[in-house]
């Protein structure tokens, strides 16, 4: 049994880099930037007026100003601003050889037809400067950036129309247990419905690698292994749920063996998710024996998973991790394991427990905004201290 | 010029619900929920043993037991557990009759072939009851739920395979100003780059809306017209970005009353987003005259426009909203509006602003963890101090 933290090494130490390809800007979003992204032009790319109003020469602000011409975004000046003379500026706008600042509408008044005088006492600038923001060459986006739509903006500000993102890890996901059948079926006496295998599809599809569903795997060995090597042939990373606990049909472990995998870890001292096993191949496939229960596979693919596709992708996840205090007592029994305890947001961003049974608890992460981790050696949290919560 | 909460609130106040429509469990992650789902059976639909160990009578732990069977997961129990006798239960195996409860294989000892006794001072249950997670007919998930992938287990777990979710709303985005190019040319001497609009579509997919891009509308009236009622034609709402502000060619407002909508607002107390513009049709169609800077346009999607579709969708949007304390002083010169900073997340769930040189600073927004808001009347935020903190 190894600490979570080891397992996260061990994990990430495994990670086979998938390759590249060019997609279109706008479905980029969610994928992860494969190059560095370096801007084509400075941004402003000239000197502009930051608000509408009269660009004028600041020694000129006590004296009546002649309005030569208006200029419109897009539009190139005509006049150079002297002495007593001024442009009406739009936001946006170039502006003109000669002026040194822009007094807003609001601070003016037009004294004569074509004449304007300026009525406040000072102003700022209201100039925005070529390349203040961005210059020419400037790295705006790193390789490994996670895309989000405020990155988009960014791309389309340098012209990167066609980025070079990372291929989606093909994730094969396969359940096992004789006691499953599939959600569309009522199950009888003894069985209970697949949902494991459903929610990991959701939650890949949710950091947009590429999931792909085969079926449960009866507990029967040969059919068990010819569904390990049909997903192997096609994904990088295989996920199994169930069957990997101490139970005498728990033979996930000896069928991955056979398939070629060896073991880097087989249990966590961890609290759900404790029976979960990871391996790879000399092919760098890779592969994980998740736990059976809901609760303790969903987090297992938060917690370890997420991490190494995401690397494989060339993407460093670092999870927000917010420390927040809590709304109540909170104890346990034990403490030799790292608990991750589902928890709501409450007033005053405290955190508070869900009514929560147990790995098994199908519906206890539905109204959760995050985990909170319990160390190893804690069995109580009072309220009012703080622990680490990660938003799921 | 009226305040955020009231715009909100008046935002809210026009919204017109779509209607629904059936999707694949599978394809339901990041839609909103359009009927109460309830369970069609008890989960646990058995008392099943929740470790792998032995099934007993409480009664019987001091004893040397007689194993009469290994029950796996999935199969029915042959055997009633009577005085002196056990069977052997795998995790989340039907509990046999007779038996209360389930020694772990761990506390356990073989005392000759078929014989085991409890070597352990005392032991929990291990049972996972009939109904204790959920009872057949109980609500298990909301109407107006966003879905996420923790809820796609539920729903497999109590066959929903086919939810009802409300139809995407279909929003309709389009530019102006005669300054814009599309990001794939090298803009001229005096142009810029649109990147509004495609960070508005980016935003739109991202919360699972529909986006249509309709185009550079001109600064030329009978075009931009022309635009909006083919934008009007086909979505639910329309965002416009630019041409809002009180520049002589922010022809917008004139232009969208001409093509039938009455303005609710045209200027906010916040800062940036002040000239933002929301109006509504007779036949319930809705529109935004977005600022033209792109962070003053990623924010008002944010607050105002993302509550309004997903309210349109049936969801009350309450965003994470976290209090969180400056890892720096904050400072401003002038506080009449409410601003929205954007901030870092550094150690200990701090917040630090980024480098931010105002609503045009096309890349402010690339490395935040949030958007800090600055209350009216406060002009400074000192080390230490809490501000509320909405995550983009």
């Amino acid at each position: 049994m190894i600490q979570f933290e080891e397992a996260l090494n061990i994990v990430l130490g495994k990670t086979v880099p998938v390759s590249s390809e060019i997609v279109e800007m706008t479905e980029s979003a969610g994928r992860i930037l494969a190059t560095d992204v370096v801007s084509d032009i400075n941004i402003p790319p000239f000197d502009k007026s930051a608000m509408d109003g009269y660009a004028c020469r600041r020694a000129d602000l006590g004296n009546e100003l002649k309005v030569q011409e208006i200029i419109a975004a897009g539009q190139v000046p005509q006049f150079i601003i002297g002495p007593g003379e001024c442009s009406k500026i739009m936001t946006g706008a170039m502006m003109p050889e000669g002026a040194d600042c822009v007094i807003i509408v609001e601070h003016t008044r037009e004294t004569a037809k074509g004449l304007i005088e300026f009525t406040a006492a000072k102003t700022t600038d209201n100039i925005c400067f070529k390349g203040e923001d961005v210059k020419k060459g400037e790295l705006v986006l790193p390789a490994g950036l996670l895309i989000r739509p405020q990155h988009i903006a960014v791309m389309a500000s340098v012209g990167c129309t066609n980025p070079l993102v990372s291929r989606k890890v093909r994730v094969g996901i396969l359940s096992t247990g004789d006691e499953l059948v599939e959600p569309d079926i009522i199950p009888d006496t003894v069985k209970i419905r697949n949902s494991n295998a459903w929610q990991l599809m959701a939650q890949a599809k949710a950091m947009n690698v590429e999931p792909f569903y085969f079926g449960i795997a009866p507990d029967e060995e040969k059919q068990t292994l010819a569904l390990i090597r049909k997903a192997m042939a096609s994904c990088d990373v295989i996920l199994l749920t169930g069957g990997v606990s101490m139970g005498d049909y728990d033979f996930v472990p000896s069928v991955l063996k056979e398939a070629g995998f060896s073991f880097h870890f087989k249990s966590l001292a961890m609290q759900p998710g404790r029976p979960t096993l990871f391996g790879s191949n000399p092919e760098g496939k890779i592969c994980f024996g998740l736990p059976g229960n809901p609760v303790s596979s969903f987090n297992q693919f938060e917690l370890l998973v997420k991490p190494l596709l995401y690397k494989m992708m060339g993407h460093h996840y670092q999870p927000v991790i917010l420390r927040l205090p809590l709304a109540v007592d909170y104890k346990r029994k034990k403490s030799e394991r790292l608990s991750f305890i589902p928890v709501h947001l409450v007033a005053q961003s405290e955190i508070q427990p869900v009514d929560y049974h147990g790995s098994a608890h199908i519906n206890a992460l539905s109204g959760a905004y995050g985990l909170m981790s319990v160390p190893i050696g804690t069995t109580e949290i009072r309220k009012g201290e703080f622990a680490d919560v990660r938003p799921v």
